[in-house]
């Protein structure tokens, strides 16, 4: 999908490049402690934003988010949001990456002589840029994933833990992709408790029924293209409600698709083995992913990497 | 607590010992992947083993535990569980730690190209051994701990997380144990989403009324330490029950008592801000604490570390 490889020979950064205790190393040298509670007790949390075409998309609002999420978990990285945004476009220029999947942590860290309680430890910053990632590949894209909601396990609720704080909690996700996968899907997402729709691994879920988008208001991370698809759907005249999504309207839908930074708008033409319409990706999903990609050129989103080495 | 350093200068693994990657390195160098599974997804298992005395403590049991949780999980690591053994014994003799936490781990590890989901993942196994950990000091231990139980979290669910795969889904546990300090408490504990008590952050619970230890029957890890007290408990002419829990009967037993292999049967002298009897640590948690600490020459469950370097 990418020229990343372009001019980038001899640069030990081509295949990324993070930030680790201080310095920009190349992405096989990112490592964390097997003893940092951001393993141990995956506490922790974390955000993506993407790189397109040379440009950040949204880095203020990834970053505005990031800073909730760790005001939330009263996490204290010594770097303020200056110096973690000169990061970012320090780990992209290095890596000499014009698509890139860019990712800020701060894990809880190392607890000081005396404690286990994580009021003392000594939070830490980590950054990485890596090619763009796709969660689903731009050919089966085209093709339409088929997504099957899970019946053996449900979303983490949210008075365990908060899903609008991006977080590492994935084990009921990885237990929903592989039910999925035995039931012949390619993408897979959970219900919560009430039998409402939640979200999948990555990303988060969309239906179209006549002029009205609908995607979840509860359970789920409040993504950033979901936000944007929400914003750029206004534009097209579309309706959107934000609101419980009965796992059996899905499947009833006209149209069904997912949106993440790791992948943009991705069409859905299947879902739980029911085929939607005529099988192929809907026209209000097409409309919407062009726009999206369309929007990384807006200069209201996009800002170019500073960093050039 | 240990004198462990004794004799021990000039040993590199002197702070602990850990095997990484096919080596055994100093714990300071214990590191993985920014970009593991088991990291970005806590898609991981682990186990934790005692050393004490130069004994592991049940061993046998730890390792099939981590087997059925391996299991479980889909994990396929390269290596057998005597290898597994071999490691564990490798990491506790380097560190030469007569009093030793010894913690075994698998992560998802990396994708094979071409593919992000769960099955298509080259596992990793980790080990290490540091320092014997207290959850509660044994000073603090003798006064008794003062246990608050959550009233805004609740454990993560059986149907999302299963809780007798050990994991590191904390996020709920450490919410938990910040509500608890602004309680005034020293450790904590989760009900779950019936108002049944569940389990604390690496830690059972049981209560002692009258003759009958009590102790979750779901929700919970069936931790080794857990299961070793209800055994000894049988050999006390005790009665022991193991069933739902009510959390608002914590507070109305005569006794209440932790257990964990990182620090053993640990007392409870308050529970939501009401003192248990005459507020010392009960006379049935205390004979419990000293028969599980005399159970570690037991020839039963005690194994010689075999590795001397």
């Amino acid at each position: 999908m990418t020229n990343d490889t372009n001019n980038n020979d001899g640069n030990p950064h081509r295949n990324g490049c993070a930030w680790v205790e201080g310095e920009f190393v190349p992405i096989g040298e990112a490592k964390i402690s097997l003893l940092d509670a951001g393993f141990t007790r995956s506490d922790v949390t974390y955000d993506v934003v993407a790189v397109w075409n040379g440009k950040f998309f949204r880095i203020d609002d990834h970053l505005d988010r990031f800073g909730r999420s760790l005001e939330r978990l009263r996490l204290t990285p010594d770097l303020d949001r200056e110096a973690m945004a000169a990061i970012l476009h320090g780990c992209v220029g290095r890596s000499g990456l014009d698509n890139a999947y860019v990712e800020m942590v701060v894990t809880r860290g190392h607890s000081r002589p005396g404690g286990r309680d994580p009021w003392n430890f000594d939070n830490h910053f980590y950054a990485y840029a890596i090619p763009y990632v796709w969660i689903v590949d731009v050919g089966a894209q085209l093709k339409g994933s088929h997504l099957v909601i899970a019946r053996d396990t449900v979303r983490i609720p949210e008075d365990s833990v908060d899903p609008t704080v991006k977080n590492f909690h994935w084990g009921d996700l990885t237990r929903g992709a592989f039910e999925a996968r035995e039931r012949g899907g390619t993408v897979s997402a959970l219900p919560d408790q009430h039998g409402n729709l939640t979200e999948g691994p990555g990303f988060n879920v969309f239906t179209v029924v006549g002029d009205e988008l609908r995607t979840p208001d509860r359970g789920v991370l409040h993504g950033i293209t979901r936000r944007t698809v929400l914003e750029l759907a206004q534009d097209q005249g579309l309706r959107t409600t934000v609101a419980p999504l009965p796992v059996a309207d899905v499947a009833l839908a006209d149209e069904v698709f997912l949106t993440s930074t790791a992948g943009g708008v991705m069409p859905v033409t299947m879902v739980d083995g029911m085929t939607l319409g005529d099988g192929n990706p809907g026209g209000v999903t097409m409309a919407l992913r062009q726009a999206y990609w369309d929007a990384h050129d807006d200069p209201r989103w996009a800002t170019e990497v500073r960093f050039k080495p």
